[in-house]
């Protein structure tokens, strides 16, 4: 709809966006607001933002063109609004990584700290999976609620996860569509602008980033991702949501999981106050960050992870939304096992290769059409810095066609070693910003 | 049509092209060939293409890459084959400049010295003119001709100006639009493959090339016009063409007019043996250069241009294409004279400013479709170096829409200074590369 005040009554043209961005030059705050609603509008060719997308990857954005283009953004659709709750609000993003199912036990943790946790989460592409599609397993889970529902449920669960509804930063929805078929996703400004107008449209009040770092996440570098994830802090304040984020390692599987049920079953376990140490240890850390930053400190998380409070809302949180929590778990028709070739103490274990197993598996999809195997995936029996045996299995490969499994050996070829000492250990956190 | 050997029987992703290119690496032989005929043949989206066109114009392409992307550009039309002529061949290009209708003489006073001259001409866009324009406003002259027409032509009369047939390098139709949307006009090897691949497909044996430098020049500065140059001269020899380029001034307009049967009357003034200075210089030298080129060197093109041979081959040229020679060309119907506000010497007069008077006043077109006045356009009375005197003629406007006079003027506001010594003269030919 063009309103009296839209930005579609500027008088522009696209070339001269792009030859000015192309030549260095910065754009006025009413040539993004032009050319962010024109594009929604279909006004501006699709070859005409490629080209401007590009200019960007070359010569970036400043602070103001992004905080603008971002806020451009954002008012291409609707924005949600939770200030009528009783409860602060505090949402969580993480940048993505294999094994990567710290949502699930997290959004009901920090419900039950008193803070509502309105995640609007996506599927997965490629070798990461969605948060969506793991809780699609659960039999009866719907991922799509109304806006009063996602409201009725933050009010009387605390936690929601669901799909972002179609009216939703529509700009950013065609935007992403092109820069993957035109070579421009990498580009720290526009990847930023992407994540954080979803965040600030969904309506929290504060947001905790989880921006991944080494082989199995986008960003390899802790520089790279240092830089993301300022970025995002910076467009956060800027906007008036108290933002910070945590630089976690991903250079090896989060957990012993990767899979949509296989996940959910580790995060229950997590939530029943077991689960493997890395990822209760960023659960917590990550429920500390958003409860802090909601001005909610009455509670340590990890008591109430202990106290069986955060399964109780993971239930509730199911029920919502019509899953049974007791039901069982998809599981895969056929399994191979992997066995360790010699004894000794795995020194090392690619994210990237693992999350690449799991999809090959059928985990993940190649194209947003693509359907998943709820009980494909990958159980690690080892991470590194643990004694392996020889002839022990040592990885489990799960999957519904067992025609998948050697190209899951393929993508784990060479992807880790066996050595006698012990290996330097890496943290999980590496960093904090913000 | 595809046949067995076509590069689209190869297997690459636009994508991987574009994030090749993106991130400075080299495109293979087969992507090159692969994305031109996929492009041509609608299998590469328009926002993929231009996407690719921004990286080069971030990247560049090196000599071999670029020597392949005019030669696949070739490849995706038909060539023209003038080897069965008794005659040798030469062509001429100019990069396009305010007045320069240095074609006109020059290609019948080539063929006066036994060289045939195929010279595919376009129409003219923005503020400098286009040689079919300009010859259009001869009553009855015909740009279309089929091939065999144009052989005949070349064998019976020696010199041709026509349109290019669609035939002729489909690619650079389709690229060089999208180019003209998407802010990716300006790179030197899309440039230089987008001209070159025309005039090579063309099928001459030897190429001058006269590159303009200055304000009313696609290249403002001798540096740039220079590195144009150089990469297309070493395109047509890689190509196997004798190619060389002058690097000739437009800071100034070439000349005393600017519009189309204005150029037309002036050129033909040259061909009788009079018309100014600089257009007889530049005429006769770009000859010397295509005669020599051709390997033709027992006249001097000075002499046949005094002897009255070159009139006669433009007169036989104009007839052949359904032009009457004698006829009185088309004027405009208003006329408005701008005086000098002063006495004494014109310092400068600026051609991008002429340009843009002569097309503000109808002599030019801002899109394809628009049709141009054959009588509107701009005479000079005075040129850098000459006197002025108070009072006197110093610029005649014309046009059809006299409502356009306005405007013309706002086109040469400041573009003219009068002082009272002369100013420091400029060559008209500034360099020689080849």
């Amino acid at each position: 709809m063009v309103t009296a005040t839209s930005p579609l009554h500027a008088r522009f043209h696209a070339v001269d966006l792009i030859r000015t961005k192309r030549d260095g030059g910065e754009l006025s705050d009413a040539q993004i607001d032009w050319a962010i609603a024109a594009y929604t509008a279909h006004e501006i060719a699709e070859e005409q933002m490629s080209a401007l997308a590009m200019a960007v990857f070359f010569r970036g954005l400043n602070r103001r063109e992004l905080n603008r283009w971002t806020q451009a953004m954002i008012n291409s659709g609707e924005r949600l609004d939770f200030s009528s709750l009783s409860k602060p609000t505090a949402d969580k993003h993480s940048t993505g990584g294999v094994g990567d199912k710290i949502t699930l036990p997290l959004a009901p943790l920090v419900a039950a700290c008193g803070v509502a946790v309105p995640q609007l989460s996506g599927r997965g592409l490629g070798h990461t999976g969605g948060t969506l599609d793991k809780l699609e397993s659960i039999p009866g889970w719907r991922a799509s609620l109304t806006n009063d529902e996602m409201l009725r449920q933050l009010a009387e669960v605390g936690a929601v996860i669901c799909a972002a509804g179609v009216g939703l930063v529509p700009a950013d929805k065609k935007l992403y569509a092109l820069r993957d078929v035109t070579g421009t996703v990498e580009s720290i400004p526009l990847i930023a602008s992407s994540i954080m107008s979803k965040k600030l449209a969904s309506g929290t009040a504060a947001l905790v980033l989880d921006v991944k770092v080494g082989s199995g996440a986008f960003m390899k570098t802790l520089e790279s991702a240092s830089e993301l994830a300022q970025t995002m802090v910076d467009l956060g304040r800027a906007a008036g949501v108290k933002t910070m984020a945590l630089l976690t390692d991903m250079s090896v599987p989060l957990g012993l999981t990767a899979g949509n049920a296989l996940e959910v079953e580790e995060s229950v376990e997590v939530l029943a106050g077991g689960g493997p140490p890395d990822v209760v240890e960023l659960t917590v850390a990550l429920a500390r960050e958003m409860v802090a930053a909601a001005g909610c400190t009455d509670h340590d998380p990890a008591d109430l992870l202990a106290s069986g409070a955060a399964m109780d809302v993971w239930r509730s949180m199911i029920i919502a939304q019509g899953g049974d929590p007791d039901a069982a778990l998809p599981t895969a028709r056929e399994i191979d096992v992997i066995t360790a070739e010699r004894d000794g103490i795995l020194q090392s274990l690619d994210a990237l290769a693992v999350g690449e197993a799991a999809w090959r598996l059928g985990a993940g999809r190649a194209r947003k059409e693509h359907a998943v195997q709820p009980g494909a995936g990958v159980v690690l029996h080892a991470k590194p810095g643990m004694r392996v045996r020889a002839g022990q299995p040592f990885i489990t490969l799960h999957t519904d066609t067992p025609e998948r499994f050697a190209r899951a050996h393929d993508a784990l070829a060479g992807a880790y070693s066996i050595g006698d000492t012990a290996p330097e250990g890496r943290p999980l956190i590496l960093d904090r910003i913000g």
